[in-house]
């Protein structure tokens, strides 16, 4: 059995029981974006969180140990990812890549943010002409070390 | 002359004069995340735009004409980003794409966050244990057209 | 089970029953171009629709299940198609492309085409030195957003 | 001089004296797609529209010349393009590829569109919720050679 | 079932019953070069040549269905072939590539040998010095449409 | 000075004198398929061949000296040309590659076609349904040697 | 049953009864280089030698038929080899490339040193500062046809 | 000035004076396959044959000094070679390593031939059916290390 | 069976049983960093190691014998690794890569760090602001043979 | 200007001036790691290092305004270097990166080892085998944040 046996079961059973991501997230007691990132294999839960998900996607115990392992992070198989909806985030990485990078370091100096000490925040935001989708990047500022 | 010679021009100009991103979008009234990704030649200025930029950035009549053109976007050069900053934001869509994917299309439906009707809001929140680098990405959801 | 699977069945079915696409979308109500892409698992249907591709194609609950679910878009798995068909519509992008650019930018200024809300009609056109092949592209003009 | 230096050079000169591109296909007497992709390097002209080139764009004779030679094909100097407008006709193959495949097999039997014997419209259709662009692609079609 | 399976088998049992492409196709009355890319995978069969090759290779029904369908073209799976003979082929394009192009817009104009009204001829030629391959690759010239 | 800068001289000499290759090759006594594929860098030249090329082109006697010098091989500066004519044949490799393969291998047994002891023609075929490209491709058979 | 599950089985079978390249090769009675690049499915065996090696290998009458077949050849799987004894042969390429071009083309003229009628002997030097491999290469020099 | 302009003007002066790589050598001192590498930018020169070198080629001071640098190795600046000689060698790893590894191994034990620790010998066997190249590839074995 | 499925077994035992690597390290009487890369198929074990192994993971006779052969080295299965702990050692090489070169051939002269004879040693470093992870690579300097 | 023009300055007058950069690093004040980096164009100096700099390289002011920029990093120009020395860095990470990974997760928990924060020590080990290199790799330990 592989890590990838148990995402492909997840995937199955929440179609078959028709559950949502935000209703699980609730139940698991963390926010749906790390629930949801857990779930489809980018994150390491703990024995009790692998134990809720065991119940709800009716997981034997070999599987649910699997989820408390450390992840093998990357999870598109692609470099660039095909599917439009994804597509369009790496797309913005192209047009406003220089610019992230130059207003970063202007407010901040030399260093990044990080992709670790971070948390992401989805939700929608109702517009008259058309609700848009709003994503909330958060990320410790990481200074690079001089020596 | 190319545009891409226009934005080296304007980069090693911002150096010499010692100037910063956040004021020269002051001066030319947009969003400091707008007006940067334009200098840097990834998005389209009107005349106005253009010959307020030429001032700043001491172009010639030619050279602030380009930023009027729409440009070839894409501004990395290559596929993935070496650098550490922007590498972050590739690393976010390996690890958060497949999540980010399934939380949009439960929320709305099958479609996508606009790159196109989109805004970016770069800030810092302030934090004892280390400021953080807020991005607000900000794009209307389109949904895919059945016929 | 995945998605691929489903989609396999169906182009097995429908080469086991000799049935058209052409007919399976006058019976399902919606025009062939969005139909086929539905069936070969790029378009999200609807649950009355899968059920009436289920009766069709004699697929499971489990398999009609996921024809309502949004896919991973990008059905190639070829970064350049080696298909003569499908590789004559790439070549148009590599000689038309930079063509295409310039015109509808001419026309309608900073933006793009839509390739979600958007709709493709393909037909033949009689013509007495051979018929020809008429794919008409129609998509929504996004004006990038200035802020 | 190579052919790439008097595309260049077309480009600038376009941008210095405000043509457009509808404007010099008037005057070529041709269609705007077939001259566009002719001045941006993808095209043979015969030696009269050369030289009408010529007068526009104060091209010198040699530059000319160059109008007149086959040209290396391929336009993008990308394989997957990263400019927002052109990709998502890339995007358009990657999702409807199989369908395009499937319709036009269908209806014509093993065979392709042609490329080479092919025309392109583009248009601009008025629509209440936004105008749409309207792209027609035109080619014969060529049955696969049994023997 | 997959064709790529269909193909499988016939490769097999063409081993197992030791027999030869060229008998195969004057059995099926055509030319051994298109026979033998048909059964490979890489050509439409009409019903009554798939059913001679079902007899041929014990093929049951569904697989001899396969051999009428229009195949996904593009045999090779991998971009640059690393097998011997083949490579030999690819690198006559690396070498003659612009020469072949030079030569046949010489003597033609503009446009393309057709890789589809197409057909290639394998023979042996005795030579003292060592028997030599002779490929004839025969093309309808398609000139490029101006409009 | 490189041996690209010389071939670029020759391809812009003779479109300034509006040369032929037919007519060069004759003028040099030699193919035309390998005097173009020399002129166009792909072949060594002699010393005799190199002085009348230089008397045709204008070359200086370092520019002569490249001609007769061993060329680094491969003439696309791309791994799949993008170039209609030239993919064309990238294509045939493609979908009868396996089949070149098998009936080379049927009739000789294990080895190759040289692309070294080789040479090409290539020529017109008059066809009231559209003249014809012949390319014929002759090469020494060389067997695998075992030891 | 495809060729590469022949030569696994080959590869487990070694192992399991623990025997050496070196002695399979005397008793088949041809060079070691040649016979482990014919049972890791790189070289043609004759039927005699097939069946030497099913009964080595204990192979069904349908594997050992496998290794009569000309291999489709190519034994690496990757571009570039990762593992390290592979690599540095492919790092000899990289350094020395072209010198060994440029010594071969001084000593025999424009040609290629044959890879089909070729030879290669892997044997270790004695050295008291730590044995050496001596890997010797051996192929008949093919001078470029000129026509 | 970078090494890339030293090694072109080495090559265009070599021409220039039609100097013979294995002269040079003898003149040097040391074997024709180290000075050649050295000579094109991949092996370190000591200042004493830095200066021999100068005086050969006719370089300056400062070129002379850029031969005494550790070059920055990788001389093809391309994965695979198009150059049909270079291009054998990179096949017999596709097609030998495999055998390569598994007899090293098999006589050495774990371990790699260093390309560091290297020497190698390029010479010409003279045979009635066409003379050899004899390629000797001599390195030390390195087992890999316990701990 | 391949080494691969071995692999795959140690780690679900692994998992399974909540064995801890440096604590197998210690039972096997070898450095964690060797033993953790032997068991995850990197390095040859010794028939003893392999036998213990063979105790502690439950594994086969047959099982035990993969962990006795040489193996194909190169872990990753990706040319970039996407794991975000695993890129930061590839970002290392981007970033320092060439000051690496630079500081090792200053002190050394021209030669590498040995990755065959080479130790890694990876330890906890106690810091108030936050552990430290330490990574000691230990290599053998290893001079260019001049010849 | 460009920054690369800077570095490619720094490294030509280094080499001028036989400077050595564990010299110039004392010199500076800092880490020869890091002074050697950020003259390489991977590391931001302040004014008053750039002015020290500037003094020892004589680089104008602007070439020394470059220095205090952030670089955008990535310094090899190739996603695996073909370089010796470096390869074998990456070499390490093909074989030993699933151990790293391994090891510092039980050590540490689910992380990384910061690239930012982060400090490298390289140094000579005498050794009467022959010298060794050891480099020290020193980041802080990143736990990813649970929300």
């Amino acid at each position: 059995m592989t890590r990838a046996e148990v995402t492909e079961k997840i995937v199955a059973t929440k179609l078959a029981k028709q559950l949502k991501w935000a209703d699980i997230a609730t139940e698991m007691g963390s926010a749906k974006e790390w629930v949801t990132a857990a779930l489809l294999g980018q994150m390491q839960m703990s024995e009790e969180e692998a134990s809720k998900a065991a119940q709800i996607f009716d997981l034997s115990r070999e599987e649910a140990a699997w989820l408390t392992t450390v992840p093998y992070r990357g999870g598109l198989g692609q470099t660039v990812p095909t599917d439009a909806l994804l597509y369009r985030f790496y797309e913005l990485i192209q047009v406003y890549g220089p610019s992230i990078k130059a207003l970063i370091e202007e407010e901040f100096g030399d260093g990044i943010m990080s992709a670790i000490d971070f948390s992401m925040d989805i939700d929608r935001q109702a517009d008259p002409k058309g609700d848009r989708v709003v994503v909330v990047l958060n990320g410790k500022f990481l200074p690079y070390k001089r020596y």
